[in-house]
């Protein structure tokens, strides 16, 4: 069998998830390389039972290698649109994590690269790869119970990340509402053109510190008319909470969470069910996967990725508006931001 | 047993379905007379059916009787506000059904009338007393899982109302969403201080014509510092979609819809399961009951009505400032209706 | 409305509901006459506030009313046979509660009566009003998943009846069994024709003593080709357990529990749902009103009733069936019964 | 990291899944050699690409090598006693799909030659990892809803298997029911001590050509006083239907079948939710990896494999009981058999 030569930049957590789908759960995939500014022994162990040889610090060295046909971009976000530029000019095909960059301006400049190359991009939007939130879309696409006209998404995490953390993670919209205004589009088949987001601290005070919140809700108007609406939490303290649902004009669609399991203990005191999964690797370890596998194979096959350019600006765009919409107290166009 | 002699005001459609009610499964209740403007042979009959013997078609001789120890309005909503006046000034206690009226100055005069009389007012907000809602509510205000952070409700009716009911009904928000307004004011244990109101034509394009929609997602900020949402269809087509949830600091409380019975048919075909129940009328049937039972007990035992008059408040200035959210395009204080 | 007179045999705990339901719930009823041989002020005040005046210590004064056109026989089951007997010969039509006796050879007499005399007859068993067992009955008999294989029946009662009860309960099978063996007819649409019982003493070791058991499994074969089981426990602690479930050739239909209500608490510590229903009053309060209704009805349109006297007997001959496996270690043919 | 080298006999299906598991989720594995008396070009790159030169057609070179720490016997079911015996004599740990025989002396040879050699054995009793009936298991031998009262297995394929494979299947119980038999001990926390096995030929007439059912249903009792029932269908034609569930003196404990996804699309035309899993490759995928994982985990570390010997000698009576109940017309003992 063909396969399809991968350099993988950035061994962090992502990364090396990615790193471990792709050896071992990606038949068209080989992993051939890893370059990470911090590499190490623990990094270099790590790939070698993987069988990767190929280890190094400059991802520079793997876009000049002749052999790699493609990269997975899974390094800090701040690195995605520079390092997309230079794998776009060195002819590779790319897969990057979410999001592109925080700035518009360096998001088109990334896009602009790709499309003057030619080479593929896929944005690591997982979550459309799930069996559950897939159920809603192709049901909606589907057409059989009409056109869609509320949509609604859950997303709660299920504890809060530290501090640290938070402080430079750009807010709650584009940190993570950003997967939830993917989903939305992905959902409604179709283009947010308002949205009026509401924030609170509801649960731990010091997110007014850093001038975040940990609950929101972002209601939006869709370019077909639909109208939709996200609740987010940083810390439901139960675990994943990953629902959506579709009104359309002839019914609806939803999706529970997975459980750990599906079970249920009844007794005098009451009745006790499994927890939702806790969090994104254990509900969407099967989605990464997938998601690999559909880009390799578009990568060998020569067909469209699955999740492209354009859907790396959207949510960006949207989490900018929601931002602007909380600040000012006031709906917010789209295009106010574009 | 003493028991309550009660009047009823008005038997239309809900009226009827209270006169049975007190008649068959109240057992503190005596319904002893009937007044409807259109009393007739047919209303005559039914009220006997039940053991009342006693028909008018005027409420003021109703409440002239010195014998009746409250009454049931039950009337078309315009005469609401003027029957709370005239009972009260008779000395009787009050069961209204919902609205008060949609003018905020003729529910403050009626409430004042009440006030100033003494006597009890319970406003027929229905869905308090539904097993499931009441379930949230429970949860919520016991504080076993923290302050409530999100409080969502999901309220579709069935089908389509009759076009020219719709013309007269004051529009979504007045006549629909009044409910879920009492609902997220019930669900937070907290009073609603601004509004964000997006309402769309997305099923029937009729609702244009006479300025009104039939999707409508309500965003909401709470005193207590949560958000909240509701979203309603005018026409869901699978059933009444009625569920409630509430994120609070330690977790999350959230009820389903009550299906037309629990069977699952498992085919080669597919997996086919049993509708939510189709109307009001099968949801909140034993509601329906309750919330009369617990307004006779509360006459009879000289305590507090369960849903009292500022219940009946501050929905409509819900409801008026949602309107003027989606007519004005902005956030709304309820500073600004009051 | 043309009505249906009714005399109540029997003011007991089950009796009192028929009374209730008749005078309340089923507009086509007139409940008219109690008899009750403990007839005292208690029970003459719960018929007045029915609105019934006629009440007696003998029911063959209620037999020889010439304007009684039916009767519920809720009276200890040891007189169900001689009064169907009586009734019967006095061209009343009949409900009677199960069983109609436990030898068979008196119920063979009374059905004789029964059809001597052409009046109607409709055993209490209400399982078959369930809006859940009916669904999977209908679904069964629509045959459009095919012919039935397995036929499952879980039947648990929420706790312990008294020992004092348990004495002359006439052991597990034709006590609390009977149900079940209606619902496996019912849900099969056909007969069975051999059992294996297996009984044990698993919860209250106070059943050994009266030679009972409180733990029970039932196999058995059906005429169709079918095999089914029914399980039992007297005291599941949680609520009352009442599942059914089909497999036929084509697919499986199956039913859960009715709950108390449909909500879900998650949180840190787990997961929380609501209890199944406590007993036979919560889960089968609509099922009673139901076949009152199917009775009355079908006295009042001359038509057949819903569960005839066959359907008396039957659950009677696979209970002794039963008691002979468990007792003597073997399948026990249904031929070696009848 | 300390690798466990692994030698697989025998590269048909499940060995295949064995061996991919082994290489690519398996951590702790070094799968090092592959035997299969029918290797071919084929097989040889499917070991390559797994990382695995080593491929040959006779075992015996694989249990000679003394490079090789434990086998995974995955050959047909006739050759697994022989194997077991010849790999315990090599000294190697084994893991053997299920059943180890049909033959109770070959099982009870085969178990005496793996004591003898202090070797490690574990049989394929996949279901005892999967995520819902461990959660049964978890429940009941921790005690807190008191012993066991009734165990019930619900086990139906998807589909017939063809009639070639049937007829040398050894018949259902051997065959399919010998998971479900290793289950009820499993979830019991005991022993069976009786059975009586009913079956049916209900879908398709083939099977009584071939002296075989499709359709069975078998009741048991356990040392410990509980009552069991497994029910059985060659067949359910909507997926793989496998749900467990024990009554225990304090509550009930059980599983649901784990869904395609947790979709629901509710229009007017009805609601539709989704399948169960297909069949043991999609439902047990996860079990298949932790039981391999949990083998290679008691090899390395020195401690017991979490499925013995005893446990592939067990289901093998019982399903032995059972085919003799069935064609006898009566309960069997187990000691009938052992």
């Amino acid at each position: 069998m063909e396969k399809v030569k991968i350099g993988l930049i950035g061994a962090g957590r992502i990364g090396k998830l990615h790193g471990e789908n792709l050896a071992q759960s990606v038949p068209s995939a080989d992993l051939y390389a890893v370059a990470d500014p911090f590499m190490n022994d623990a990094t270099k162990k790590w790939a070698k039972d993987l069988g990767v040889e190929y280890c190094c610090d400059d991802p520079d060295k793997i876009l000049a290698d002749q052999d790699v046909d493609a990269v997975f971009i899974c390094s800090s976000t701040d690195t995605h649109a520079a390092l997309i530029k230079a794998a776009a000019k060195a002819g590779k095909d790319i897969f990057c994590e979410k999001p592109i960059h925080h700035d518009l301006e360096e998001i088109h400049d990334a896009l602009k690269a790709v499309e003057k190359a030619g080479v593929k991009l896929q944005i690591g939007f997982v979550r459309r790869f799930d069996h559950n939130h897939k159920a809603v879309h192709d049901t909606v696409s589907s057409g059989k119970i009409g056109a869609p006209c509320i949509v609604k998404v859950t997303s709660r995490d299920p504890d809060h990340q530290p501090m640290e953390y938070l402080k430079t993670s750009g807010g709650i919209f584009i940190d993570m509402t950003i997967h939830d205004f993917d989903m939305v589009r992905y959902l409604s088949c179709s283009e947010v053109t308002e949205v009026t987001a509401y924030g609170a601290v509801c649960d731990n005070p010091d997110y007014a510190e850093i001038n975040d919140v940990d609950t929101a809700i972002v209601v939006m108007k869709f370019e077909n008319g639909a109208l939709g609406v996200i609740d987010n939490s940083r810390a439901s303290h139960y675990g994943y909470d990953q629902r959506t649902e579709v009104q359309c004009q002839k019914g609806c669609v939803k999706v529970e969470n997975d459980l750990e399991n599906t079970s249920t203990v009844l007794c005098g005191e009451g009745v006790e069910a499994a927890k939702p999964t806790w969090f994104f690797l254990e509900r969407y370890n099967d989605a990464f996967i997938t998601e690999a596998r559909e880009f390799v194979d578009a990568v060998l096959n020569h067909t469209e990725t699955p999740v492209q350019g354009v859907d790396g600006l959207k949510p960006v765009e949207i989490a900018l508006a929601a931002e602007k919409s909380m600040k000012e107290g006031r709906p917010v166009k789209l295009s106010e931001i574009c």
